[in-house]
């Protein structure tokens, strides 16, 4: 059983080197070459999908589809889900890295960027950025929409859309493609590879590059590689 | 209750002057461009969606995704059902409409394009382009999947998601979008207007222009307008 992720190519922060999280960003001239290459890569290597899954964050969205057209299966069911999306990044969002490291200190931002468990600064939730005011969350509790999320958390809010609708995909045969974010698909490795608190920080998925996993029958990894 | 419907733009074959059908063509240049139009069109109106449904054919799905995103909406939900594909038009897909003219006569080309319920000549199972041979179908039975349609079986394959999945959508007060093709969406008006036999193929969507209907708790319609 193959699984696939993608990480969604360069956003137009992602250029500016802002800190992006849930910010709806749409993807750089450079985030569709990626998308598009990586969509050739694996029509070239023969890759089929049942089902796509992604967030609903514009970056991600338009990296699948444009995968999916590539590679000639735009008809592929998508899911899309909040669960999926990146990181919350609080009251970082929409910082130019630089100019945090300045207000905040260079070991701060490192520690928010590199700690496992350690929140950003929360998002007020009249902020007019606040999930809490997009329609694309209203059906969604309160205490439900983050305002600032650690990878731990981020983990935790992944993990539902995983055990209930990706795995069992898996189990019953469909190939499964992910396109996704930096910090939900490490949420993901962390959880199928069975990487430590300490360690999953470290592991970096580079931008559009289709990494195929090669799961046994209870999804434990066999194969781990790029395409 | 509002329902919108798109009818997506030019194809490449549209541009050729084939009959398309069930081929999977692309979008044209142009036909990109009034998918942008339309989904400006939306914004500048301030239309939100709750659901989109669209075909299985790249040329729907992609007018979709266009309108979606350039609406800022790209998020929403999105449905992609083989129930809403083009009317499939047998052995005529591919063909250009003017060497069938010189073929078959003109008064029979414009039966085939014109008559509610006369047949085109049947695509062969084993074609390499039949449906029968393509894996975007192949959860279907081979008796449900057609070889060729009026509009009338068009319309018979259509109701189904109307019923079961679109008119639900609207009564629990969900905004739809149906981005689909000139006859499946031609088969839904005559369903939602009550336009008879004889009428409907006179019934021309022009391409790339939301269509509004405005509807009662019974989805009667109240009124009907392009944007």
């Amino acid at each position: 059983m193959e699984l696939v992720f993608i990480r969604h190519g360069q956003s137009q922060w992602n250029a500016k080197n802002l800190f992006t999280g849930w910010r709806d960003v749409n993807l750089s001239e450079q985030g569709v070459a990626e998308a598009i290459a990586a969509g050739q890569k694996l029509k070239e290597k023969g890759y089929q999908f049942d089902i796509a899954f992604t967030s609903v964050l514009t970056r991600a969205i338009k990296t699948c589809n444009i995968v999916l057209e590539e590679s000639d299966q735009l008809w592929v069911p998508q899911i899309k889900t909040w669960r999926l999306n990146e990181r919350h990044y609080g009251q970082l969002q929409g910082l130019d890295k630089k100019q945090t490291a300045e207000k905040y200190g260079d070991e701060q931002v490192h520690i928010w960027r590199r700690s496992y468990d350690t929140l950003p600064p929360l998002l007020p939730q009249d902020d007019e950025f606040s999930a809490h005011n997009d329609r694309r969350y209203a059906h969604l509790p309160d205490d439900v929409i983050p305002d600032g999320e650690n990878l731990k958390v981020t983990l935790a809010r992944v993990l539902p859309i995983w055990h209930d609708k990706i795995a069992p995909a898996i189990l019953s045969g469909k190939r499964v493609l992910v396109t996704a974010h930096g910090n939900s698909l490490r949420a993901l490795a962390k959880h199928i590879e069975g990487i430590s608190d300490n360690d999953i920080m470290a592991l970096e998925i580079p931008t559009g590059q289709p990494l195929v996993y090669q799961l046994d029958d209870n999804l434990n990894v066999l194969k781990k590689f790029y395409l």
